[in-house]
């Protein structure tokens, strides 16, 4: 039998259409100007540049003698902005914090102009949560994008990076818009063409993309490989106690800082699914990590160090080991030891991004370290960019866990020696339309949004990318198949937090087997009565890493949120849920209901065919096709697996396949 | 999650180490001859030469004045030879049909020398039941080998082939003395660089290479993509029916043989596994095999055609479409429409190489085509050449599979219109030992001699294999553990000829619901009380295209061979076989045995230590700890998925993980 290619493609991409509604995105242009008002730029021509750039392409109706005046206010926080309309209404005022700041004003206050149309009436002020608001790109060398469902990458090709700056500055400007300002541009996963980066030919066109996204308040990272001083350095080792290593990474970081005194960092993923790190040296993280820290401290570089360490080579037999615990693990027992420049990176919940976890215990655990909180944008388990998936919610849910009886995760962001970076695996390609599915750009816009203000609610958020980026008469409904999107993905998918019933590698599509009997660490062990991991106390032990509230609160059945309760407990398919279902009752009826609320989307759709952009609406009628076959593949798989594994009949004798 | 690259890799190979006992594999040099025969060539350069290449490393005990002569005879057939001791048991006559048979000839003398040791007993003639004896190589032109386990390909690399004349040379010889006379050298799956073989440009090197093998008798095979008329005749459809193809296809076949005259033909994958078919443009098969046949035919080409056709992309929810029946369905209502030198290269099960299969039922039933029986030598599903299989025990009880009342399959074997050729997929690489595992050198020794005769049996074949390559006093102990192999593998894999329970895509370890969900038809649909499908005529209909005879065999449990119970039927788990087992306990049980089995090979192998090569005893060893693994793998795996599925206890309490 023939194996398909699994290896990643490098499409060959049409013509990019820019300018095309789906090409600008949430920066829409409407129609061409007739009045544009006068700008007071006092010198800041890239904003006010970037200001007429948007006005002219959009037909506001200003007030006769409407002004707009540009300035600096030393009294606000770096990036802050305030939009103040005088009280005649007749001159608007940006004022930033440092020139950013001003930027994400001008920004603030078109988008303003976009959604009320009013702008008699602008007065804001605002401030970001953390200073670090970070997008991974994780994008090869050759192209390709790792776990990128958008077309190739917008940085590399045939090896080479910036091959196309005209586009980056677009990017550039739909990322600060936002309010991005650091990005890392190639995958965490490095390999060779990439590790080049810190060469003097690798620099060479680094220093290019430095340059476009610098005006946009942009820095950047560089994802660097822990054995970078045996592959590029010409050493024999990477052993960080070793003066030769040492002095690798002193001359590495001489060698980027010289050219681009403004990078933001580096990023390392290392002894983590194959990529070396310190523990093969037999040191601790801390010993790893500082070496390179150190070299980047002369030049306030900083080290974002990713704490997504686990054991990949489990043996599924192996009990006691359980996945969830491996990141606290290794690093709480370190609090402290790492060097000033060090950021730990932590995935939001302690598995891989899947559909419906519990967060990280590792998230705000660690007093005495620096923490970034990273999520993921890219719908790696959520459906690829052919499922429509609003981040938004999830995410929304994440800032509301429980820390401890009395602070969420949202309290954390912001708190220096808590959250004081907000990071995503970005969902950008070179696609048309950036983002694979059309829809999907709330995803790049909602992390930016939140990564700015996580107190906000993701119904504001999807709110404001629907009215940036559609009609009037289509931003209630598209805004409400948005928040019900994550539910309805959730309902056909792994059921109760369970997770990683996925294909394996693409990690597209039902498996339940899948990876049950893998190295990988991700069972679910369903044998014809039960299903689950006992992660209390009683069982692996892993609930112990919360604080005492958290832990309380999972480890009881009463009080364990019931959409995760398959992530803490193993429970009997007869179970009882508090609607009076039986926990099996529960998966059938969740997916058979995940597959209507998928056709209702698709009739709730085609209510705005003519309402909108023809070919945006085809676009995201045609990825729905693919969503419902998705989701009637998973409903089937996921019911059959089930029935054929316990014998037990859907009590409303639906159609299971036997 | 990273995504190990599943693509095929390209190692980079060790020095070969030529004239390694490894190397050498049946052709062994023993020690220099001391005292060399006188050799009467008549003329017979070249069989002269290798019979001179030979004897000089093997040093046999002649009387003095032993001569040799080599001549043809015109009485025998071509490709048969005749070894004539004369009474005094001073003089060897070899006389060949041919000088193909005469040089087939030198070598089985060789044999005979090598086995008994004893030259004045050597009385032997021998003629080849099939004229067509193949071997498909799956070689790729970026040097890699589909379904290849023994390094990269003899033929291709970096796109150019025949990048090693001198050791294709060795593997010609290899080849020729076991009777080989025709090979393909590039994948049936054709991709661009070996569909070039059409041009002049790369027609250059398949001459050279055709040169290497012309005076071992061997002939060249092109696998030819259908679409090739669009690929490099520029057209703008591959459509037989049109002129132009028709016409594309003739000047190929013009182009190729100028070049190579002898050219054995063409062989194509078409409708089959995502390659272009006639079915694309609503032709039968015939339709579009003739047009390529007949553009042959000036040229006594012939054209391979493969059987292997279904529908990958079936839909896991339907029942009623049923994989095997497939390739019968096609060709079994065309028969006799198919051009005179159209062969049809049908697999020898319904299904895909499986550890067990029923015979396809198309073979021997189309009584107006010409027809194949294509075997794997490569052990894609058996092993990948880490496990140890004989594939000599499963092809002996291939041939000896019912036909009908009072045929079996052997006894079809060079019957005209029934099967006139016999064609495996190759299982050789760069390798310093062309297969991979050392002892899997016996299944491509196997081959040739069960496609020369396969009245053999595996005993005979196995045996004659070890005494040519391991120490007399080896010989029966490595004997038997071939003998053994089959079953013990078969043991720890998918039980009672259910197939399928593997890994996806790569096809190495156990995965039971691996293809379970999938579009590849490979279904075995367990649930808790039962599994298999119903394959009779109350179910798919699938046994009614065996011949009455044996489709009533397969159909009444009493007769249907154990085996393969779970190919035909749907069982309860609690079936009793005929040993009083249930059929769970049956699954139990083979899978403990199986690793103690292997665990039994071990010692058996260890006890070898000092009685052969050390580089071949170890490397032997390091294969059977992997293969240890496998089993124990296959094992836990197997039994854990049915107790967790059942329920039910091994009777015994041996350790199932739950």
């Amino acid at each position: 039998m023939y194996c398909c290619n699994q290896s990643i493609k490098i499409s060959e991409s049409g013509a990019i259409k820019m300018n095309s509604f789906s090409y600008n995105a949430w920066l829409q242009h409407t129609s061409p100007s007739k009045n544009l008002p006068e700008i007071e730029s006092n010198g800041y021509e890239f904003a006010t540049q970037e200001c007429l750039n948007i006005l002219q392409n959009n037909s506001f109706p200003f007030k006769e003698n409407y002004t707009i005046s540009l300035n600096l206010n030393p009294s606000l926080p770096p990036e802050g902005y305030k939009l103040t309309t005088s009280p005649d209404g007749l001159n608007l005022t940006i004022q930033g914090g440092d020139e950013t700041g001003l930027l994400y004003g001008v920004y603030r206050y078109l988008f303003r102009l976009r959604i009320t149309g009013n702008a008699a009436d602008i007065n804001e002020s605002s401030v970001p949560a953390v200073s670090r608001r970070i997008l991974n790109h994780w994008d090869n060398g050759d192209g390709s994008v790792e776990r990128g469902y958008s077309g190739n990458s917008l940085f590399w090709k045939n090896g080479k990076l910036g091959y196309n700056l005209d586009r980056l500055k677009d990017y550039a400007r739909l990322l600060a818009s936002i309010g991005i300002n650091q990005i890392s541009v190639n995958n965490v996963n490095v390999r060779p063409t990439t590790a080049k980066l810190l060469t003097d030919e690798g620099l060479t066109d680094l220093v290019k993309v430095a340059e476009v996204f610098r005006p946009f308040g942009i820095k950047l990272i560089i994802s660097v490989h822990f054995d970078s001083p045996v592959w590029i350095g010409g050493l024999k080792t990477s052993d960080p106690a070793d003066d030769k290593v040492k002095q690798f990474w002193e001359e590495a970081a001489t060698r980027v800082y010289k050219q681009i005194p403004d990078l933001a960092g580096f990023l390392v993923k290392a002894d983590s699914e194959f990529n070396l790190g310190p523990l093969a040296f037999g040191h601790t993280q801390d010993v790893g990590a500082n070496v390179i820290a150190k070299a980047l401290q002369p030049y306030n570089g900083i080290l974002y160090w990713r704490c997504f360490i686990y054991n990949c080579l489990q043996d599924w037999r192996d009990t006691v080991t359980d996945r969830p615990k491996a990141a606290y693990d290794t690093f709480f027992p370190i609090d402290g030891k790492f060097a000033p420049n060090v950021i730990l990176q932590i995935k939001h919940g302690p598995s891989d991004f899947q559909v419906r976890e519990p967060n990280s215990p590792l998230l705000g655990a660690m007093a005495h370290t620096r923490q970034a909180l990273e999520l993921q944008i890219s719908q790696e388990y959520t459906g690829q960019q052919k499922d429509l998936y609003a981040w938004a919610v999830q995410w929304e849910e994440i800032f509301s866990h429980p820390f401890n009886e009395t602070r969420n995760t949202r309290d954390l962001i912001g708190s220096e020696k808590e959250i004081e970076a907000v990071v995503a695996v970005c969902n950008t390609g070179d696609d048309d339309n950036w983002c694979g599915h059309l829809l999907a750009q709330a995803n790049l816009f909602a992390f930016g949004r939140f990564a700015w203000n996580s107190h906000l609610t993701s119904k504001q958020v999807l709110q404001e990318w629907s009215a940036l980026t559609f009609p009037k008469d289509t931003v209630s409904t598209i805004t409400q198949m948005l928040l019900d999107s994550r539910l309805t993905y959730e309902k056909y998918n792994a059921p109760l937090g369970i997770g990683w019933m996925v294909c394996i590698h693409h990690h597209y599509g039902p498996s339940v087997d899948g990876y049950e009997y893998m190295k990988w660490g991700t069972y679910h062990r369903a044998d014809s009565t039960a299903i689950g991991i006992d992660r209390t106390r009683q069982g692996t032990g892993y609930t112990a890493q919360y604080q005492p509230y958290v832990r309380d609160l999972y480890e009881n059945l009463d009080t364990c949120p019931e959409e995760l309760l398959l992530y803490f407990h193993r429970l009997n398919y007869d179970y009882t849920l508090k609607n009076g279902k039986t926990l099996l009752q529960h998966i059938y009826d969740t997916h058979f209901e995940g597959v209507e609320e998928v056709e209702a989307f698709i009739k709730i759709w085609e209510s705005l065919k003519g309402k909108i952009d023809d070919e945006a609406y085809n676009h995201v009628r045609q990825r729905f096709d693919m969503q419902l076959e998705n989701a009637k593949e998973w409903r089937d798989v996921i019911n059959s697996y089930f029935y054929r594994k316990t014998g037990i009949n859907d009590n409303k004798g639906r159609k299971i396949y036997n």
